[in-house]
């Protein structure tokens, strides 16, 4: 299987091994559709659906592929996507040589990279944030409350609130220093509050997991059962306005300093490709409770960069490396806790980890923790310093796994800050 | 304008003055449809469409009333809003005979209400949770925090956190006793929280208003311009779980102590219909930020009321009594605000009030703050005490306009609070 009868360059997360979905459009008028990625291109699967390739029996008369989001494919669950990663691997092997052999359909169906415009993947019902980072949570407290601790709660339950899912960005789109309100500059209780564009901006490496089939309301996800409603996941950056957030969020949590835009790397990368990545979660102790524990407890070792391009510079600097393994709670926690009250989960909707900070100074995964909140400046490897982000700077995340002899890679998940403009007024 | 082809009862409160716009089945098969309350009948919007009867420039080349929701309707803006009421008053009125001499139509059209099956009217994207109440936001101060104080952004700024639209249902659904974790029995940081349904489950009694046109990721709506983006009005019970809440909210706000369920009216009363009752909104001090300055500041006179009926009682007893006008901020500033870091809004979207709780003991508008969480009794009219909902209490919403020998209501937002049962594990 380590054949593919499009050429893929050795470093290109996007192997054989990988293939991961989204939604694009070949060229900028065009309808968006369901594709894959593989080395440079991207195959068409409206165009390989239409071909009548996918002849497996729960695809062959599926209309998924020609769909503009992969809900519908989606909402089909695991056999299904089985049998779609297997048809593909085998026409893109060459073991069954139908597409190989049809050079009309292989350029029509495989497209270069380069040339397409890429989609948010999926229609969103609602979007989740959790907090499931022990140091990011650690290291929060001690910016706000002074000490390393967690909340009573925290060891109890995976924290999360709701996001906002109409402002769910693909990579590549430009984020735009919000406007807000932030602490008055005397806080005597009778001076304004500051307004204007945010002075503390910031970025928050999580990483996210779409929903497959969901559940109805009143019913329950077992932990045994999560996995069956995860369909893959996505770098995430959620994008925040310090300064916004700190002065909003007494006492209901984020609003609008982080609502202006979340930005998705664009490939869903599934759980099936990151398979031979399993790892050992970190042990939970106290215990959680039962319907949080699991049966065979694993995560994903995912290596994770941020990196910082300033505008006009060459180079981009690397500011944390970090892993998504270190997560103290794993998806199917999230997921499972999500739905112990009953509440109903859609196929599409978006569940996030929460800022993906590791034990180091290394892998602190947001600027807030490198900086204190700004008290310090962090320096960048091929100069500058920041507090936190300034306009024109580029934040690119990437994760990309290594196994023995293959890659399976997220790509990237970027967006350039751009200078505050006055809104249009509508 | 006052006569109408279709009875109408004298305490309707669906007069011809109203007009509000719901979506409905006329059987349980049927295809979902837009219709208009009217007396206690429906009025299938689908059926006066197709029959060519919205014949103005704007709705007569429209698909907008055969679809399953409204937000196509909702999209098109007040122009189309205007004529489609305009109409559909001659229709009713008789002033234009269309539907009055043509017996088939009027047989098809006009459908007794106790025959339809109603259903949430729009596909919510983002539902939104202000905290407008400044009576509310002091009285929880006072129950958690021992003094009657706003938090230092209170004044500046209408609080608010995003709520979880895929659980939104229509009055009338069943609402389950959440499972959830809470305070562990003894806080010596090693018991283990309690699990289990939850103890203290309670009503929010609030409005809550659907976005017409939205605006793009990036824009921004003006204060001037704000009310142009507002559809109409629905109540909204913001059932709450106080035990899971207080337990899961530190630090990122509410999650499963609300994602249970959030129940709303069917009928959406336009702003049209509620322009009789515009009055004064609470004079702002501190004053606010320009941005949120309104030209000329003012809200709707609607009174509020919520009832108990135990199970199996004959009666309900009125628990609150209570008023729209009361709340701070207004729904322009909330929609203003809302947008001022360039979040985008789209037609559908559901921003809610917050607990609408009055001055005095009698509007309190949440059990936390009718007993004090829990601390004391609050004695029902009829009969039975309580200090949260018991299994088998359907709380029941009403608000009604009354004008000079009209009325324009808003009907009732209902709900049972069914007994925890094992959810279906899925
Ligand atoms: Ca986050
Ligand atoms: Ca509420
Ligand atoms: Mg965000
Ligand atoms: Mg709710
Ligand atoms: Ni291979």
């Amino acid at each position: 299987m380590a054949t593919c009868i499009v050429p893929v360059p050795a470093d290109s997360p996007f192997s054989i091994h990988n293939l991961p979905y989204g939604v694009f459009r070949p060229s900028a008028s065009a309808a968006p559709r369901p594709g894959i990625a593989i080395g440079d291109h991207v195959l068409d699967l409206s165009a390989i659906a239409t071909a009548g390739l996918f002849n497996g029996p729960l695809l062959s008369s599926s209309c998924c592929f020609s769909e503009t989001t992969l809900n519908s494919f989606m909402a089909m669950g695991r056999p299904a996507w089985k049998e779609a990663r297997a048809t593909v691997q085998q026409l893109l092997s060459g073991e069954v040589p139908t597409l190989q052999d049809n050079s009309d359909l292989k350029k029509r169906a495989l497209i270069p990279m380069n040339e397409v415009k890429m989609e948010v993947p999926a229609a969103i019902g609602d979007y989740t944030d959790f907090f499931c980072s022990e140091h990011h949570t650690k290291n929060c407290s001690k910016i706000f409350r002074g000490e390393f601790a967690l909340p009573p709660n925290w060891l109890h339950l995976p924290v999360a609130y709701h996001g906002r899912a109409s402002s769910v960005v693909v990579s590549g789109t430009d984020i735009t220093r919000p406007m807000g309100q932030s602490f008055p500059p005397t806080p005597d209780g009778k001076t304004p509050p500051y307004f204007g564009p945010s002075r503390r901006l910031d970025y928050e490496l999580e990483m996210a997991f779409f929903v497959g089939p969901g559940c109805e309301l009143g019913d329950r996800v077992t932990i045994e059962n999560a996995y069956d409603h995860i369909f893959g996941l996505v770098l995430m950056n959620d994008w925040s306005a310090r300064d916004i957030q700190f002065w909003e969020a007494q006492p209901l949590g984020p609003f609008l300093g982080k609502s202006f835009g979340t930005s998705i790397s664009p490939w869903i990368v599934t759980l099936e490709a990151l398979e031979p990545f399993k790892c050992d979660a970190p042990k939970q102790d106290p215990p959680c409770l039962p319907y949080l524990t699991e049966p065979f407890r694993f995560t994903f070792d995912i290596p994770l960069e941020v990196a910082i391009k300033p505008v006009g510079d060459e180079k981009k600097s690397v500011t944390c490396r970090t892993n998504f393994k270190y997560l103290y709670w794993t998806m199917a926690q999230q997921l499972t806790h999500h739905t112990i009250n009953g509440c109903n989960l859609r196929t599409g909707d978006l569940l996030a980890s929460g800022t993906i900070s590791g034990p180091d100074r290394d892998s602190l995964a947001c600027l807030l923790e490198q900086t204190s909140n700004g008290q310090e400046e962090f320096t960048l490897e091929h100069g500058g310093v920041r507090k936190y982000l300034e306009d024109g700077d580029e934040v690119i995340f990437s994760g990309c796994c290594k196994g023995d002899g293959f890659t399976v890679g997220f790509g990237t998940c970027s967006g350039f800050v751009e200078r505050f403009a006055r809104l249009l007024l509508v």
